[in-house]
């Protein structure tokens, strides 16, 4: 019953050719790509601009004010993996620094999404660690208090689980289940596909109300032009 | 009664002339130019650094979800107008992303101002389209109910009308009646030109306090100074 | 017993070595080693990227809509110090620009932090005046009520007495009570030099936990390991 | 051009005998009368349970920190209307309390919508005095910079004119154009006695499902029953 | 891998006993019960003073906007059921009223908990219909687009399965997992017998420090007491 | 330097007699007679209507997550003070409960002012224990870190010094310096008989214009009458 003071090692990590398939689309297609799902809250920013990230999810579930579990995670990455850590409490708190950053990236992390706060983001962005957070702060944290490690987790508005892949960039960060990353991908890559032929129409001034067959729907709808 | 479902073929918009003279100025001088008025709620951010627009305002309403007036919109953009999008509730979801702004920029249109959300924001930056927005998000909208275009709408806290003149950069949105253009950019130069003199005394070390002879009312207003 | 109405001439500023001291480090960590206090709330952020200063406290208490008493402290700034301005109520308003900026870098002021907006914003940034507010704002100010310039103020929840050291940075605003600057400065000085050991084992792939010796600990708070 | 400074006396409110009829209905019936429209945003309550008015709009701009405009209001007030007051930015500063109420209450008034704060609230639940606010604030204010009275006004992001008719309940606040008073009225009259109807045949067990007959409209946009 | 577009028609409730018995317990002492989880975030309140609920969870998933799904979900509510309502975006229209709650409550429907807004509260009041909502808001919401109604959500920060328990009072909203139900109403009656002894003791002025032995590890976390 | 980890048992309260004659005034004019300072912000909420509360202070500097010091506070209570707590981090937990309000009442308190969140509020209204906070959650905390009791803290922006009088009602909350109670209480009291008087003249109809005479200093201003 009691979803603390654990930590899962063997987790089910969805497989390297989908997650570096996903990597190579943005967060908007691959949430259309997922069915319009998976995306956390807007509050979830990159630290620095450009930081972007893709890989799969060590989750965390944090105490407000203490990141005593951050450093329980570091044991549990394996390169390519991204840690995801959620919180029990709304808290903006400077859970995350350079120290651990320098140790997340030994271990071969590609990244961080926390629901909370982080810290020392100049010298993320030199070390081009990439950090999604829902606040930048200086706040130090304590070490005293047992959440767990890869269990499921609610992070910023999203289930997410072990294993899941999650990408993030400048449009916000998206979750999709290990079981369906392949599918996703190959939808996201259809998707793009598409949106090369539209762009190059719209771009030469075909309008979105020919292009995609408006025109009588919003007639029928009841949409009426006046001068 | 119904402010749904119309779209508004001809409007008036400000003289080119005019426009063409308040895009000299910034946003802060254009609101003080104005009487103190017209802006946007500080809520409304720039997507990227040093995103900047100005021209004629094509009004949308949206629903919340929802998109479908963009595209109505598109069909009523002449070169030189920015289209200005509310909502009729609080809604951050990305009604606006790259393939709009493709089909936008053909049309002719310097820019959006929504309040709302909006993605593919990476892309909007290399593309050059200007985009002031509440939110980036990376959620996708459907296209299934009637909004409005070029109606009176009230964005981000200011009432704007079809045609007014929309100005935008670093400081936030400031909107301009139509029928005020040319006397709100007379007003914003003779401001800016007093500005260069108050700035070269400032920068030579004379105080506000004497250029603007606050002492005495200061004075009389109670101010004590105590060591 | 009333706050408002005064202008307090001669302050104690902390000593100048202290201050040049604590300038070499980090808001974070500064604020560990004042034992995790002072810092104001994360909603104050730098108007551009890479703005940061370190200097001696002038405090202004301002009213909602009105910056006539940034006007008055500008005579009582000297080189090194920073502004800092509280306000009597919640508000985003324009208090601050480009004029204030050259008249305050004209009597050596280092900075601005303000529990307010500012506006300017990109001439602030060339002329490489650094400010931490909690808005960006174009909306213009008046200057007709009496607050108070060096009395203590709290700006973004962190008390300030005239004289303190304030350190900004990309991770926030923290406070150093002039009392402290030298005892604090030195402590930031160890701490720096124990990070740097800390990094490069961390970096080597020592584990946190190995490293802080927490495997005890948290075997002990119950912490359990399952596959 | 500039909307400051102005009184406007004599001002056109909708006809009593529709404004009497609207009161018959709730904001949330009204609101649907009206085409879905005229709401203010949500964080406008009642300052006490029960909280209802309906009456024509006497409209205030205030600027932050300053209830000036408010006495000025007061002399404008005729039987049966609403102060409805704006404010020139975000302030939750206490703008309103019993002193104001009870002149405003003398002069015939049947409430206040303010998009600021209000204090002294149980003894204006104590004189039934109904005000719809978006904050509680004990924070006093000055009177010393002008605003302007019966000039048309964006309050909580709704629009309103001088002479609109205002129904906030505990739903929220909804105005409606002093034009379409009558036809909202009875449109609200004609929605209302549908609802009855409605609500039997729900009370009865009869589902939202076949009552609007859903059912052909859900299976056509794909929805998909399983077990 | 949608999971939009469906209805769950058979789902496993939590056993009736279990239900009973935690309907004795406040929602302070369940989160306790559980080990501190399953918590929604405080923004959820009830729409009157005294709303309480305690039924398992029929889950929907709405769009931004659009109530459709609600009516989809009324023909799967059985007897003591509660509808938990999520949104795929932050929206505080008004979803749901007495309309909705006439048949939800025909159908055996114990309440409503929804991530969105509420209309028609004071009806709601009236007829005993309790609903925790995160806004109250009179605007009037679509039926166009397809949602789900019994799949995962995650309902304002917690993850609800279709048949868990759903609590909820004046603290907030606690979801506990079916599976566990009857172990958490037991721990919860423990930790209440618990309270009894502990409330007379603190009643009759023993300190939680005494009746915790907490001076111990005070003095060993380094407290210090001054004159 | 480190202000935390202490507690300091000799606090000089303000006195009694100045403590009940404050009780007698409200949080508005207390406020104003203190020359409108001393203000929390007003987020800080009665967790019941019609919870009031006038006594000194014993304050205390919690650490997010955890409530340690509430208890340590306990011993520190005489009859007639109220418990204010700070928190270093923005936290919404349940940091107080029914058992530690028993504790609280038995010491002699008169309640509590929390900028963080209280649980049991049913209970507590039961007890008829005051308590103002910024939030209402059931989420409970632990007893891990140390904070501080009586040492100066800033609570919901209002700086406080233990022994202070707190007042706070329906309007908000209000901080009165220890040294300064007896002349606030005299000039509380000076300013009700003012208003007593004011009160009887608005309601025979009598204008603030005219009993403020505001007239000329509005015309000065530059206010226009128009038809």
């Amino acid at each position: 019953m009691n979803n603390l003071g654990i930590v899962k090692r063997n987790i089910t990590r969805a497989e390297r050719a989908a997650v570096d398939k996903l990597a190579r689309y943005g967060v908007a297609t691959v949430h259309e790509a997922l069915g319009r799902a998976g995306l956390m809250k807007p509050c979830m920013r990159p630290i620095y601009p450009g930081a972007a990230l893709c890989g799969t999810a060590v989750t965390v579930l944090l105490q407000p004010g203490d990141n005593w579990m951050l450093h329980v995670a570091a044991e549990q990455i394996q390169p390519g993996d991204v840690v995801v850590a959620a919180c029990t409490a709304d808290n903006s708190d400077g859970f995350f620094g350079d120290l651990l950053a320098t140790s997340f990236k030994a271990r071969g992390a590609v990244g961080l999404v926390i629901d909370g706060g982080c810290r020392d983001v100049a010298e993320l962005e030199r070390m081009g660690f990439p950090v999604f957070s829902r606040a930048i702060s200086a706040k130090g944290t304590i070490k005293a208090t047992l959440g767990s490690v890869n269990v499921p987790v609610v992070c910023a508005g999203a289930a997410v689980n072990p294993g899941d892949v999650v990408i993030a960039d400048a449009d916000g960060v998206v979750v999709v289940p290990a079981a369906y990353a392949q599918q996703v991908a190959d939808a996201a890559e259809a998707r793009e596909n598409l949106e090369g032929e539209k762009r190059a129409k719209l771009a030469s001034g075909v309008l979105g109300l020919d292009m995609y067959n408006m025109r009588g729907p919003l007639e029928k709808a009841g949409l009426k032009y006046i001068d």
